[in-house]
């Protein structure tokens, strides 16, 4: 090897250096961002049966009719084997891109196939949408807290993420306001709101009517586009599915869907639902990813739709996450310390929980493991290291007495932190993040 | 709409303009390089029945035992539905990593499944790897000609690709070495060397043995990595396997392979073989890009391995595009105008054919389709204008029948042509680009 050569990763092993990645000044600079999340680190650890996880966001989907959908497939199989089983369109299936629109048109969207996008997930979708927009440290307006995966996506494009509060009724406008009028001062370019108005990921909130419209008109007013993220609107409690910020404002809105809490996860099948103009740059970009989405996942959603109950299947879902969602907020009254605070939420997967003042969630989370308990603490939700006063709770897939035992333990390592607390004064302070300048309110009670 | 608002594009459309993309200023930098392909224009008239198209690039599937995979995607829903639609991991199942590392031994490769990740094809395999290595203006040395998919992910992420000389024996190791020392003397980083080794997409050359010693010696002094991407590998007709890039160089190659060619591309599993830091930060962008590959396809393809005899299907594949290899090579023989030139490839989907000097390839393209035969001119394969003489002429799908039906179209558009330009001289001057500075050769024949 020449002495003209840069100092390279493979030379410094070779010299018998013990640095772990040899391709270390290789990477892009976006590859800086890309690190494992919260979350991640806990899988491992939350997935061994002793332990109660109230951490992961998988949907229960044991109620699904598996003799239905194993002689779908192997009809789908039998019959059309040679087309689901070969490339597709890069924008995706046309007869499923129908169906879509029947599922959109029950949250109020009237909307033309043509206009959908089918994605690898929706999570692809919120990466699709980035990849087109986003250049380093362009602005993404987004909840406080937000979802992880997305923050994980927007971080990886190398955008700055401005949070923005939120309350028990979703995100507050005046902050909004505020946000994309600090940003516009400072000359920063805002691409998008990246916002959940149902059921929030993890916040458990759900945006109120009014708020809609208000949201919408700042929105429409600054010119600041809208990336409505919708994975859980179906699965609400108590009422009819929820209108959809998309329904009201066409041009400005890009609506995210998903099949993986509805029906399954496991074929990766979401979608985007775009401004024409739009919707031809993601076309593109997909097939860069991906040349196309898999056609037989496409398929396989497609003669679900149609040769099953899917509506009656998903009132099936809203009953057994209602149940379990009771069971969390009984158990959570029962059994909480006074000072804790969560919100009631109307529909999804999460509960939001705010520790006693002086407790962090994410310091404490070794010794819940150890207590046979796992959640996702707050700072994950953020892009700034604040929420770590909270944590998320998941109650869609333990049975109601799990939850129960779950929150039974959760509880004992609470009471042991404020005894610790009682004895020794604030616990670890980790908590300076909270008293910072703009911090938002993690109390969404 | 406040006066201070900076002009946006819904303004404009608002204003009657007719401006297409109101979007159009909001983009990030690298959707300007997200163009759709020539290919891609071409798949709307080229799918149309009285057209014998020799451009796409889809595997005829037609042999596989449908009743097999109907029953094997049957029970696996029966028996692990709840696992196969349900979220798997970011680098991908491990029965289907023990597999893939299996199929891999058949090239010589000794690999841990540990340090496999799972893609949605290969063609986003290519999209990771970028995305993990490439900043904008970094450059990736690419085969002249190369695969059009590849090279809009390199376009996407805003590189400079600069090709280098191939001949009937694959890349040419002194002009890598060239363009190595070029590139570094005017200060480029150069990120990697993609490279096809075997039967070329688009070229239908293979490296030669001696080469690939080479090849690896060059770039393992000059400390440039290998993206070898082989998707064809095992559909080689006249012998065993060739050993990979890779199996000589577990270090500095990153391999990239498919189920889309050996058994069916509409499940869209692809996969990385890297080195282990290397692939953990695959898997990071994995679960940025998507969460999870879906779990329904790898287990769908898992079973098929299991359950069928894969290796003995890959042998009928093998024997049925030799069949259409060398009825395309039969019929050229036979009806092209004697100063067309091609390769006679040894495996894979593709001959790359070289017209008589003066003609267009991509000027010629309208007339072809009149005369209901398409191909792709070979300007699709060049980040650079380059060659427009050529053609990429895919016989894997169409019948030998109509494969020879197809040849003899384009004879006749080729003779047109060639009276043509004896009549009134070169034909619409279109071949600026053949006489440019560091113009590679077309003729791989």
């Amino acid at each position: 090897m020449s002495s003209e050569n840069p100092p390279s990763g493979r030379q410094v092993r070779r010299a018998g250096s013990t640095r772990l990645d040899s391709y270390v000044d290789r990477y892009a600079a976006r590859t800086q961002g890309m690190t494992a999340s919260e979350i991640r680190a806990l899988f491992s650890v939350a997935s061994r049966p002793e332990v109660v996880s109230l951490a992961g966001g998988m949907p229960n989907i044991s109620g699904l009719p598996l003799d239905v959908v194993a002689q779908a497939l192997h009809d789908l199989v039998s019959e059309h084997g040679t087309t689901a089983m070969q490339y597709g369109s890069g924008q995706g299936d046309p007869v499923l891109r129908e169906q879509i629109c029947d599922v959109m048109r029950l949250e109020g969207i009237e909307a033309h196939p043509d206009d959908v996008v089918v994605t690898v997930g929706s999570q692809q979708a919120v990466d699709l949408v980035t990849r087109i927009f986003c250049d380093p440290h362009d602005v993404v307006l987004c909840e406080a807290p937000s979802y992880v995966g997305a923050l994980g996506v927007f971080r990886a494009y190398e955008c700055d993420v401005v949070h923005v509060e939120m309350d028990r009724d979703g995100l507050v406008p005046s902050a909004l306001r505020d946000a994309i009028a600090t940003c516009r001062a400072q000359g920063r370019r805002i691409k998008f709101l990246y916002t959940i108005p149902n059921f929030h990921n993890p916040a458990g909130v759900t945006l109120s009517a009014a708020r809609r419209a208000e949201v919408l008109e700042i929105c429409r007013e600054a010119d600041v586009l809208v990336l409505e993220d919708n994975p859980y609107g179906l699965l609400g409690f108590d009422q009819e599915p929820i209108r959809a910020l998309r329904a009201d404002e066409p041009d400005g809105v890009i609506y995210l869907g998903s099949f993986s809490k509805t029906f399954a996860p496991g074929f990766r099948v979401g979608w985007v639902l775009a401004p024409h103009a739009v919707r031809e740059k993601l076309v593109l970009a997909q097939e860069s990813a991906t040349l196309c989405p898999p056609a037989f996942s496409q398929m396989a959603v497609s003669a679900y739709l149609t040769q099953h109950d899917w509506q009656g299947q998903i009132k099936q879902f809203q009953e057994m996450y209602r149940e379990r969602r009771d069971a969390m907020i009984d158990a959570l009254e029962d059994m909480m310390p006074a000072a804790s605070r969560w919100n009631v939420p109307a529909g999804g997967f999460y509960v939001w929980l705010t520790l006693p003042d002086g407790l962090d969630a994410k310091a404490m989370l070794p010794r819940a493991v150890t207590a046979r308990v796992a959640y996702v603490p707050g700072t994950a939700f953020f892009a700034d290291g604040f929420g770590a006063q909270s944590m998320r709770l998941s109650y869609c897939y333990p049975t109601p007495e799990r939850i129960r035992e779950g929150v039974r333990r959760l509880t004992g390592v609470i009471e042991d932190e404020l005894e610790l607390r009682a004895t020794f004064g604030t616990v670890r302070g980790a908590l300076d993040h909270q008293r910072g300048y703009e911090a938002p309110n993690t109390d969404l009670s």
